[in-house]
């Protein structure tokens, strides 16, 4: 049960289940319309009224203005079909009700609508936005000083998916980097001893430098800058600069590149219960899905790292350069945590041996689950700080996981998501913001002309944000949304911690009476977790008893699903809970898994197969129903029972509504 | 001036320069708050309050609603600074006052925060989606009947940048099909009469096959599978299609792909105004800077249709493959109109030789122009219908080029330029659906399971969203916005096409000043439009009289424009108007127009260089001033005077005060 310290910290968050804060948000929402409107009336009131009083009366403005009412009315009226997800009975996608700050400033700033391209049509939101950046690097562990080195930065995307596209975009541009500075260089005949091996630079073979770190080529372009500089006059330099920009991967396009250079294309490594943006990605950037090497997952659904291992060495020992291992923090699917220590020790290997790879973590889900285990003095918690609070929480694994996010190179986060903002709120934070330099456009229009870049600080440079990022136009009251949240619950545990913390305590309190309910229901059907939550998302699999068959089971499942899935055909009152589900594929699931995993069904093996044919009995997947526990009220409820008594309830009605139909 | 019934037209649809319609907006807001507040109080009723009255008093409530307050007063005291988008004295970028209803649809559906990945996150505003990507298609003169073939469709994108990135990959993933085909078919000797000349299949060279039409590849895949269906067994079936899935570029990556098949990486070309995001699009999808091949522009800024025949010649003749031609539409910096007639003129003539390429139409600027020529029947609109309200527009070549849009095969429109509507919309539409097929991606938990995608409908597929867009989690509140905009103002000149007809009457109001303003201030300074307006956009050029140098020019022109930009450490209300700026770069321009430009302006043609050294003489752009009238107050103004009168005589005392300041 939550503390009455947990209901009256949550209470004033949102706009609640049944809209309780309705006074304080309508008195918020109708100030900052009033505040915009005088501005407006503030700007050249010399000017007068363009529409007077009198032009209202007009037929044409009446007949638009009822135009205009009927359309939004009927947008409201549909609108009430819509996916209840502000309400502890929707634990279904990861979606909840919104934090009322982050709410209001999206809506006051829509009406100033600034574009967070260039700070010309963003003068106040660019710059919160470039502080949110530092405030979730901060929060991951990344050095945000501006000496510091690596100093990082990070900005908002439309979503997690343009933040990993991002992401690749990002690695891709450092590391195939020193090769073209070597052809430039070996064209103007420019050979100095410089880079990490201080030797002459012509002497590095392509296996070098395609093994060089982050900031290694980060060092060795700005060591090589400098020695030009020192040495050569305005016309070798800008030759020099020309054959670098002409000799890049960015320039001559990943096939060119590879076809000049001889050099295999890179890989990618993630687990296999990644995201499938990761797919997307490969695709979209020119790389092929067949150089995203799937590592294998353990029985916790998390990346196997012996497998990862297997998988560099086979890369490395063909000389197949690794672009990246992708971590996840949070599988959608599965909530889920890959061991991002584990990848970071392989790395550190790996560089001992000289070969290297860059880390990105997808926290799109779970990035946010990292304010939990920061301090407000920003330390990170032991794993014995949590024993108070959480009987499972956070697993070794889970704890290590998160302490090592600060020893990788970028990440991924969605405030849309456990950051409770309104989409779209994605960001992408880079350890290391001397990146910028390899990714840089430029627009005339958009940006300030003159050779001035030197003068002109970083983190003003970072001001031209257009830049620097995948997309073009963005909208300011994204940045406006997040930056207010974080102000009022800052990223530690005290802070927007506090909630997650909650919804944490709602997942080990739903697996903990799993585990009653699997025992209530046996006879009727066998219910299993099919693996432990590592945060605060949980799976149930579920079985008719007696039943080997895995299509059946499937169907049967289906068949549960059905009543709690949304249905845009019935009003939503109809609707007791409302979930999601998600598969197990045969293609990604370990063979040991899916027989651990089916055994414990009651489930023969055989009929879990790639290639059903016998479709009454076999199938290629494992259906599962997929509880995301985000809601903050999960653990109260109406009467002495919590949410998630009333979903087990409901559950085991269902369960007998389906047994009784299915059987003659 | 605006007529009595423009004005009238205009009156209801914003909130208004001075917020003259702030009663209605406020009422429809707080109106659309209460409804969503008793929604969510109609959700099981009976489950009470989870935030008692009595709570409200906590001390740990207050306390949060204090600091929530303090955080959001602070954002709206700060955005007091915002850029005035909304108001006529703004003449910059590409904003502009919001469309009321778009707005409140906006914020309305915001409240709800549908996610428009998937049905199952928004069973109504994924439809609006849809349907209004089928409303741009028809403004468009696409297709859109269920039946038609081929048939259009279209999403929203976060802007246009992502759809020009999604214009690349669609071509890519059809555009290399055909080999991937053959290659697979090779495979598992498979070789039936197909395709556009019934030949063994197995006979085309990968040349003929590099050059088919979408529509052709598009028939060839259906052809194919409608053959092996009634050939073979299962089991080749699958192998088939396995063979031919890791034959794709999506599966071999760029690199691996053109490597395996001894082809050269295909080529896109554009016009040299073209918006910096083809750059980085090249390099994002690994194509290559290097093979953006960029056209000469016309004395009208518009690509030179010879240099376009003679780009293409020279590709072909090498056998590279052209992947596409983008024709802009509305070009970001100049606003000038690329001749896409001329582009489809070229493209029927390269396919009577057997080569084919792809048209895209980056309209993110003019896309919505459309709406001037497209009749509420449907019907375009002869040029001699726009003689009574327009001098100059529109000029022939606009005319056709606007005319051929329905000839191409894609289209970038961004709803949150030309459509009022709030950041961040933009648009992609694709001529026809079936390129889905091409791009499809698969994720279990978003979509359903099964092998029953034949039994789905097509427009019913497009549900599932997620699966055919770069992007992922998605606002609903974008799509509900545009939604109902283009029901109140439908996308024809009696709808939305009066309003943006007005914006160009303001262009033609100012161009025709222009000339008077030129005659005034000679002697004082030479003034010059520096090419023909093709729509709501116009650039100055200005310099000094007696001055002969570029670079002086240039610094005088800034030093005007520095008085009407955007400055966070100004008061808003310091400024008279706001403009912005671009320049003519001598990489882009074509020698003969930069010498009839620099000659209008009295500019020595040497000062005009690369690489510029003497850097008080010499430059290697030109500096123009921007103005962007889509305000639709422009011709209306205070008194008798229109807003473009008090800009020109606003400009001519800056012009005085900064010469005045030059003159020792």
């Amino acid at each position: 049960m939550p503390t009455q310290s947990d209901l009256s910290f949550v209470r004033p968050l949102f706009l609640g289940p049944a809209a309780e804060n309705d006074e304080l948000f309508e008195s918020l929402v109708v100030e900052f319309l009033r505040d915009h409107t005088f501005w407006r009336r503030n700007f050249h009131p010399e000017d007068g009224q363009r529409i007077g009083a009198d032009a209202k009366n007009d037929p044409d403005f009446l007949d638009f203005q009822a135009r205009t009412r009927r359309e939004l009315y009927q947008l409201s009226a549909e609108l009430k079909r819509a996916v209840p997800f502000f309400h502890p009975r929707y634990v279904g996608h990861m979606s909840s009700d919104l934090l009322l700050p982050g709410l209001v400033a999206k809506i006051l700033t829509t009406l100033y609508n600034p574009n967070n391209v260039s700070e010309e049509a963003a003068p106040q939101t660019l710059e919160k936005e470039l502080q949110v950046g530092e405030q979730l690097a901060r929060m991951f562990g990344y050095e945000t000083d501006d000496d510091a080195s690596p100093c990082a930065w990070g900005h908002l995307t439309s979503g997690g998916t343009i933040a990993n596209y991002e992401a690749l975009w990002n690695f891709r541009s450092v590391k195939f980097y020193p090769l073209a500075l070597q052809a430039g260089a070996k064209e103007i005949s420019f050979n100095p001893h410089a880079g990490p091996k201080a030797k002459p630079f012509h002497d590095y073979s392509k296996w070098e430098l395609l093994n060089l770190s982050m900031q290694e080529t980060i060092a060795l372009r700005r060591e090589l800058a400098g020695l030009i500089h020192d040495e050569a006059d305005p016309a070798v330099l800008r030759a020099f600069r020309n054959a670098v920009k002409a000799e890049r991967i960015e320039s001559l396009g990943t096939a060119g590149f590879f076809l000049k250079h001889h050099v295999t294309p890179p890989v990618v490594l993630v687990s296999a219960s990644a995201h499938y943006s990761w797919e997307k990605g490969m695709k979209v950037l020119g790389f092929g899905t067949q150089n995203l090497v799937k590592v294998e997952v353990d029985d916790h659904m998390r990346m196997d790292l012996e497998d990862l291992d297997r998988k560099l060495d086979a890369a490395f020992s063909r000389k197949v350069p690794v672009l990246a291992v992708v971590g996840m923090l949070g599988t959608t699917e599965f909530g889920t945590i890959d061991p991002i220590h584990g990848i970071v020790a392989a790395r550190d290997r790996a560089r001992e041996a000289g070969r290297d790879f860059g880390i990105h973590v997808d926290g799109a889900w779970g990035g946010y689950l990292t304010t939990v285990f920061r301090r407000p003095d920003g330390s990170f918690m032991d794993r014995s700080d949590f024993s108070d609070e959480f009987t499972y929480f956070p697993s070794e694994t889970v704890h290590a996981a998160f302490r090592a996010i600060a020893d990788t190179d970028s990440i991924t986060v969605d405030p849309h998501k456990l950051g409770y903002i309104p989409y779209a709120a994605g960001a992408f934070i880079a350890r290391d913001r001397e990146v910028v330099d390899f990714i840089a456009q430029q627009a005339a229009y958009v940006f300030d002309l003159g050779d001035r870049e030197h003068h002109i600080p970083r983190r003003e440079q970072l001001h031209r944000l257009g830049q620097y990022i995948l997309e073009g136009s963005k909208p300011g009251a994204a940045a406006a949304a997040v930056h207010v949240t974080h102000n009022v619950l800052p990223l530690h545990s005290d802070g927007l911690g506090r909630l997650v913390r909650l919804t944490l305590r709602s997942c080990e309190r739903f697996w903990d009476s799993a585990q009653i309910m699997a025992e209530r229901l046996a006879g009727r059907v066998t219910l299993i977790v099919p693996f432990e939550p590592d945060s605060n998302l949980i799976c149930l699999a579920l079985n008719p008893a007696g039943n080997r068959d895995l299509a059946r089971m499937n169907a049967f499942s289906r068949e549960i699903f059905a009543r709690m899935k949304v249905d845009p055909t019935q009003p939503v009152q109809a609707k007791t809970f409302i979930g999601s589900y998600t598969s197990l594929e045969k293609g990604n699931l370990p063979s040991g898994q899916a027989d651990r995993i089916l055994h414990d069904l009651g489930i023969d093996p055989v009929t879990f197969v790639a290639a059903p044919e016998a479709l009454d009995r076999d199938a290629a997947h494992i259906f599962i129903l997929r509880h995301t526990l985000m809601n903050p009220w999960l653990l109260d409820g109406p009467g002495e029972r919590s949410y998630i008594d009333l979903y087990w309830e409901y559950l085991e009605d269902v369960i007998d509504e389906v047994l009784e139909r299915d059987t003659p």
